[in-house]
């Protein structure tokens, strides 16, 4: 039923659009903005929109990346096997000057990861090692739990407390619809072991930075500050840590077993994909969107983050295959190392910083593969001409324009939007996206087909229009 | 909303009941039997009946089973601990009669189990073993996949035909609220691996026998037939097995990596725990109510079967506590052994083959923790007049008489009822108990407490009633 009425929206819009066209409402207020859209160009938009509500290959490119290579952690023999396919296909596709700028990242492999409940009550336990964590010793870590009810109460042990003892760490996470939680909780995950380690802890042991009741841990990379001495760190999947607090209630001494074997090297190879349309007037200007090619080990990558490599290759490939070019250059970037710390994101700043100017503004697809709900934008008066235009195609999709001034672009574009890059968002809906987030469950069957199709639409609206628009999105400083 | 109209419900059935006591309607119908129930017999099942929806104390045992004991594997250390946790919970309830009868089963664990794709596409698969198999040599099996779509396709490969491969067989398990579809799909589980020995298969991986998209596998007992050769078998989750089958679409030649080091011994200990309230009149004359304690090893054996623990250990103790005995004994049986072939049912009808005639009627919880919706029975015209007391009884429960004379009482009394006992059922729902069966995910936060309660409130009425009557529910011969 959600989707069912959705073709005769998009048809009542058209007709809308087409019968009042010039000028558009929005147009009528600020009609001393020249945005260099033709009535044919929005036109053109408003046709790819409908086209890809009616069927786009965003499934067939998702199906093949999580069939043909599953897992693909950066810097691994298999990330590798994901940039030679990304190449094969969007050369294959058709798009320009296809490549890959490669890079080089630390390199980190799970290995081993058990973890047992030792006293009062032996048993299992589901764990899997966060990324970027030292392992045990071979024998492993037997101690007794301390434990607390966040990170801020963490935070407020006494220094020398935890000596001899594996942290354990709760938290209260809620499902949020944009994600926003997501910062707040996650910061236990990122920072929690070198808290840890400040009070003398062997090991933490966090409830998994997920909203899910299923047996999955959750991975998920963290860091370990300077000057304090690092310690391994592992999720339990959130049942597990259920249950490991049932136990704590018993007010008896609980002591677990941690074993968790990864391996890490100075250096190992990643890179980012690129592909083009070129642009017929301004090939030189750069509009970016695309999705992340790596993803962590444990699932196949299907939600985080093959969707939005789907979704962003399939509506700039409606775009190529319409006939018609846009005055900019379309630049897809399949992100390398983004799991691991934005690590392609960070590289792509570095490798273009002298063109920084030209990318004229960027998204990325990257919360998920369920209907985009909201959109937002940080841009100039002028860019926000064009960015109501959007919102004008982009409601019959179901797409409400949101806060502007506060959009983020996305995790790869941090690096870009921090040295000035206008940013955009198409927001997905993230109720349900950390129930699989960095789990082995985040698998190819979770994917919606037409929810991916609606995402195609919105896509190829913001790609086409930002690129065939003329404005300066940049905010003047 | 499920579950708010129920006290409005059981409290106008209340009033039916008493307001036009005797005769019921359907005593007035068989007035020639004495059934031996008093009205105020009747009255004290249906008083404990509307006690037990208020709140009873099936979720603290399920969940003082599945977090104190937690895994409980046939065979193994962790079932002796179930029984010790039975024995002395059940001495503190204050039973009587409470002890073990112990036997011994054929031992099996489970070990280190891993399988992967390795062409065209390499990838880890999630696997487990299947209860009984034997070990992959150390090195583990790497061969082309030979795939079917069904056990009957297998059935119909050629003699020889699987020589040097590992057998693929997928199914389309449905779900089904009485859980009927289990037999039938189920068979491929227990005797695929030796169907594809014949056929000279080095191994047999099966789609799980599971209705969940989760990358759970599910784990259950295997047989080898006798005179083939006995090869490892093992399940794919559904996730896995979707992924194994888009890859068999690609028609190129698909191998893959299975380690299985299952352990198995010649004798390991194994009981049944066994708890009484002795009858006031007959405590000879025995009503059996029960489930099963061992469970899988690989969730905490929470829907399959510690709520049958919990939901009749607590209408147990719901009469032991109301102040009135009944004319019977009711006998409480924790099943040893279930999961790998129903030992300790074997084995109680071993023990009390002499005592079977004294053995009134039978019934068990093992089909997870869902509401009851269907009841039915296999017994004496004279018993049926009792069955239809206890179906009016169970009405305002929202559970309806099914086909009578079709019924089961669990697979633990299949034994008994094969010899001649009387047979009862109360049939949970079970469109979702196969998402989770003989799971990791099989673990305490999928109980609904209200459920619960409802299965206590119907477990109460049908073991008063069973055990405060006369009739002989026997079917003559």
């Amino acid at each position: 039923m959600k989707f069912a009425y959705l073709p005769l929206r998009a048809m009542l819009a058209s007709v809308l659009l087409m019968s009042g066209f010039a000028p558009l409402p929005v147009l009528a207020q600020t009609d001393a903005v020249d945005t260099g859209l033709s009535a044919a160009s929005i036109e053109h938009a408003q046709l790819l929109r409908d086209r890809a509500l009616s069927g786009t290959m965003a499934w067939d490119i998702v199906e093949a990346l999580t069939t043909e290579v599953g897992p693909r952690l950066a810097g691994t023999e298999s990330e590798a096997r994901a940039r030679d396919w990304a190449l094969r296909r969007l050369q294959t596709m058709g798009f320009a000057n296809v490549r890959v700028e490669p890079f080089d990242i630390p390199g980190w492999t799970r290995g081993l990861e058990q973890a047992a409940l030792l006293a009062p009550f032996a048993q299992p336990l589901a764990v899997t090692t966060l990324g970027g964590s030292v392992a045990t010793p071979e024998e492993g870590i037997e101690a007794e739990l301390a434990a607390f009810n966040s990170l801020n109460d963490l935070r407020a042990a006494e220094a020398g407390s935890l000596a001899g003892k594996v942290a354990y760490v709760s938290h209260a996470m809620q499902r949020s619809q944009d994600g926003s939680s997501y910062g707040f909780y996650g910061e236990l995950r990122r920072v929690g072991a070198s808290v840890a380690a400040e009070k003398g802890a062997l090991a933490i042991l966090i409830r998994s930075i997920g909203t899910d009741s299923h047996r999955f841990p959750h991975t998920g990379q963290m860091r370990y500050a300077e000057g304090v001495p690092q310690i391994p760190a592992a999720a339990l999947s959130n049942t597990d840590a259920d249950q490991i607090e049932r136990v704590l209630h018993r007010e008896v001494p609980v002591s677990v077993r941690l074993l968790l074997r990864p391996h890490s090297t100075p250096s190992a190879p990643s890179g980012n994909v690129i592909a083009e349309i070129v642009g017929r007037e301004h090939p030189e200007e750069i509009v970016v969107i695309g999705g992340h090619l790596d993803s962590w080990d444990l699932g196949t990558g299907a939600i985080d983050d093959g969707a939005g490599v789907a979704i962003t290759a399939a509506a700039a490939k409606m775009i190529l295959d319409s006939g018609k070019r846009p005055r900019r250059t379309i630049r897809l970037v399949l992100w390398g190392a983004e799991e691991v710390g934005l690590l392609g994101g960070y590289q792509y700043l570095e490798t273009h910083r002298e063109q920084l100017a030209q990318h004229i503004i960027a998204t990325e697809s990257d919360f998920g593969a369920e209907r985009i709900w909201k959109m937002s934008a940080q841009v100039s008066p002028a860019g926000q001409t064009v960015v109501d235009i959007m919102a004008q195609l982009l409601a019959p999709l179901g797409i409400a324009p949101g806060d502007m001034n506060t959009s983020g672009s996305g995790p790869d574009l941090i690096p870009m939007v921090a040295a000035g890059l206008p940013s955009f968002r198409l927001v997905q809906n993230g109720m349900d996206y950390f129930d699989l987030h960095h789990t082995h469950d985040d698998t190819l069957d979770k994917i919606d087909p037409v929810a991916l199709d609606q995402n195609v639409a919105a896509y190829v609206v913001f790609a086409w229009l930002a690129a065939d628009s003329t404005v300066d999105f940049r905010r003047k400083p």
